[in-house]
C-alpha cells in the first residue's frame, strides 16, 4: 500500500463571468455561478504519493518546499480527501507549473484541479467529472472549472453536492486566444481567498450577484453563437463589476496599477480599428486580452507598445484535466 | 425697466457624498441626497442684464461667446425663470470665473448658483436661500449646494419644492482644505449632465442609492465631531462607489487616468505616516485631496512628487453665494 502514487495534469482558466464571494466560505459555495475558458499550453503537473513514514502531508511547488500557509492549505484539503474516502495516510505532493508565477495566471485553480484528480485516483474516490470538480472546489473555488477543457460553467448550487462545473462547449468550438499583458510580477494586495470573504462588505455585491444570472445567459449565448461583440460587452462589464465590488469593500481592494488602466483605456480605441479585443482582469494587475486566434499576433504587437507592458504571453483554448499515471 | 441688471458671486463645491443619477431628469431631482464643502477663494461672478432689443438670451463666459450648447442651456434656464416670475424679457449674461478650466473644479455649480441668485433679484423672485437653491438646481443639480457656504447637504426630496440644499455647518466650523492634484486639463469622456442619465444603466446604481442615507449620516456625524478618520472612510468609499457605477454603466465611463490611480494608490501609504489625507474624485481625472489647513503645504509637497501630477491648487472653506449689486 505504501509508496503508491498518482499523477495528474490540469490547465489554469480565465473567468469570463467572475467568481467573487461565497455564500458559504467553508465549502466554497459561491454567491453566483461563473464561466471560464480553460487555458491551453500552460498546465500544472501534480504527483501525489502515499508515505506511511510521515505524520503530516508535505508539499513542494516547482521543486521547492512550499510556504507554511500553502502546507496548511494542502493539509486541510487532504483531511477532506481522507474523510470522504474513509482512508488514512499522509502524502507527499509534488506540484510543477510549466508557466511562471506572477504573470496573471492563477496557479491555484490548475494545482487543485490536478491534485483533486490525482488524489481521487490514489484514495479511490469517484473519478467522474462532477465528483472530481466538487472535490477540486474544496481546495480553491475556481479549481472546479479547471477539471474541464473548453468553455466551462460553474453551477453555483447551494451545497457541496450541487456546486460543480460543467462543460458548455469543447475547446475546438471557438478559437479564442488569451493574450496576457504583464504589467507587474509583484503580487500586491490581498490574496483572492481572503478577498472572497470581503466581497459581502461592499454595498454593491448584492446588486452584482442579483444580476449575475443574466450575464451568464448572455455569455453562454455569445459563446454558442461565436458572437465576439456580445462576448466583449458582457465580459468587460462583468470584470468591471468585480473590480467595482473590490474597490468598495472594507478594506478597499485595488488590484489595478496605472499601467492596467493604460491598457483598459486603450482597448476601446484599438477596437475602433476593427480588431476583435476584449479585456478581463482577475485579482491582480495584469490584463487578459481575449481575441480570435488569427489576430493574436496583431494584439501582441499592439500590447507591447503600451507604456508599462513588460511582456505578453499567449494561451490558446485548453482541454480537460487528465490522469497521467497511477502506480 | 430695460438695462436693469443684477450681479452675484458664488463658489464651486466639492461633493463629499456624491450626486450621481436623477429620479427625475427634467427637474434634476436626484436619486439620493448629497453633501459637499463649498470652496473658498475660487468663485464665479455673474452679471445678468435685461435687454429689450434681444430676441434670445445671450451668454459670455470669461469674455468669450459661449458655445451653442451652453447658450441653449442658459435659454432653457431663463425660460424657467420667466415662467416662475411671470415676467418677460431676454437677457445678456456675463459669467467670469477666477479659476482656470479643466483643473477639476466644476464651474457649472458656481455659475448656475450665481446666475440663480442674480436672476432672482432681477426678475423679483423670492430671494430666500431655499427658493434660490431650488432655482439653481434647475440649471445644474449640484449648483443648489453652491448657494450656501461651509458644509452643505442637498436634501434629495421628491419634487421641485422639496429638493434643495441646507447648510449643516458654517465655513469656520472645521478648517479643511481641498488640495487639487491636476493630472490632465483635457476633458475626456462624457459630461456629467449626460452621465447622470446613464447612472441607471449600471447594475450597481440601485445598491449605491439604497445605502446613500447611511453614508450621509456617517458623513454628517464626522463633520459635526470633526472626526477626520471617519470622514476619510466614508468620503473615499462614496467616491469609489460613484466611479464603480460609472465604470459599469452602458456605455462604461472611465474618468480616471493612469496618474489618477497613481495618486489613489499613494494616499493610503502616505496616510500611514500620520498625515490626515482623504481623496475624492468627480467626473474627471483630477484628484481632490482633503486635509486639515495645517497640513496643506505638506500635502502639496507630497503630491508634487507623484508621477503625472502637473500642478496642485488649494481651496479653503468658502462662504455663501452673494448678491453684489442690483441696478
Amino acid at each position: 500500500m505504501s509508496n503508491r502514487s498518482a499523477t495528474a495534469v490540469a490547465h489554469p482558466n480565465i473567468a469570463l463571468i467572475k467568481y467573487w464571494g461565497n455564500r458559504d466560505n467553508e465549502w466554497n459555495i459561491p454567491s453566483s455561478g461563473s464561466l471560464s475558458m480553460t487555458l491551453g499550453e500552460v498546465f500544472t503537473t501534480t504527483k501525489i504519493t502515499l508515505d506511511e513514514e510521515r505524520d503530516r502531508d508535505f508539499l513542494s511547488i516547482n521543486g521547492l518546499i512550499a510556504s507554511e500557509m500553502a502546507q496548511q492549505r494542502l493539509s486541510a484539503f487532504m483531511d477532506g480527501v481522507r474523510k470522504l474516502s474513509g482512508r488514512r495516510g499522509y502524502c507527499v505532493v509534488e506540484s510543477q507549473n510549466n508557466f511562471p508565477q506572477g504573470v496573471g495566471i492563477a496557479s491555484s485553480a490548475s494545482a487543485f484541479a490536478a491534485l483533486a484528480l490525482a488524489a481521487s485516483a490514489l484514495f479511490e474516490l469517484p473519478l467522474d467529472v462532477i465528483a472530481v470538480s466538487r472535490l477540486a472546489r474544496l481546495g480553491s473555488g475556481s479549481a472546479c472549472r479547471s477539471i474541464l477543457g473548453g468553455f466551462v460553467e460553474w453551477l453555483a448550487g447551494e451545497d457541496h453536492l450541487s456546486s460543480y462545473a460543467i462543460q458548455i462547449a469543447p475547446p475546438d468550438h471557438w478559437d479564442l486566444v488569451d493574450c496576457i499583458a504583464v504589467v507587474s510580477r509583484e503580487h500586491k494586495g490581498v490574496v483572492s481567498k481572503e478577498g472572497h470573504r470581503l466581497a459581502s462588505t461592499s454595498p454593491l455585491q448584492s446588486c452584482r450577484i442579483a444580476t449575475a444570472n443574466e450575464r451568464l445567459e448572455v455569455c453562454r449565448q455569445a459563446i454558442q453563437k461565436r458572437d465576439f461583440d456580445a462576448l466583449t460587452r458582457v465580459v468587460e462589464l462583468d470584470s468591471n463589476l468585480m473590480h467595482a465590488v473590490m474597490m468598495t469593500s472594507t478594506p478597499m481592494l485595488f488590484y489595478w496599477q496605472p499601467a492596467t488602466l493604460n491598457i483598459l483605456l486603450e482597448v476601446p480605441r484599438k477596437r475602433l480599428e476593427g480588431l476583435p479585443l476584449c479585456y478581463t482582469i482577475d485579482a491582480g494587475p495584469n490584463v487578459h486580452i481575449l481575441t480570435l486566434k488569427d489576430h493574436a499576433s496583431d494584439v501582441r504587437a499592439w500590447l507591447k507598445e503600451i507604456p508599462g507592458v513588460q511582456e505578453v504571453l499567449f494561451a490558446p483554448m485548453g482541454g480537460d484535466a487528465k490522469l497521467v499515471k497511477v502506480e
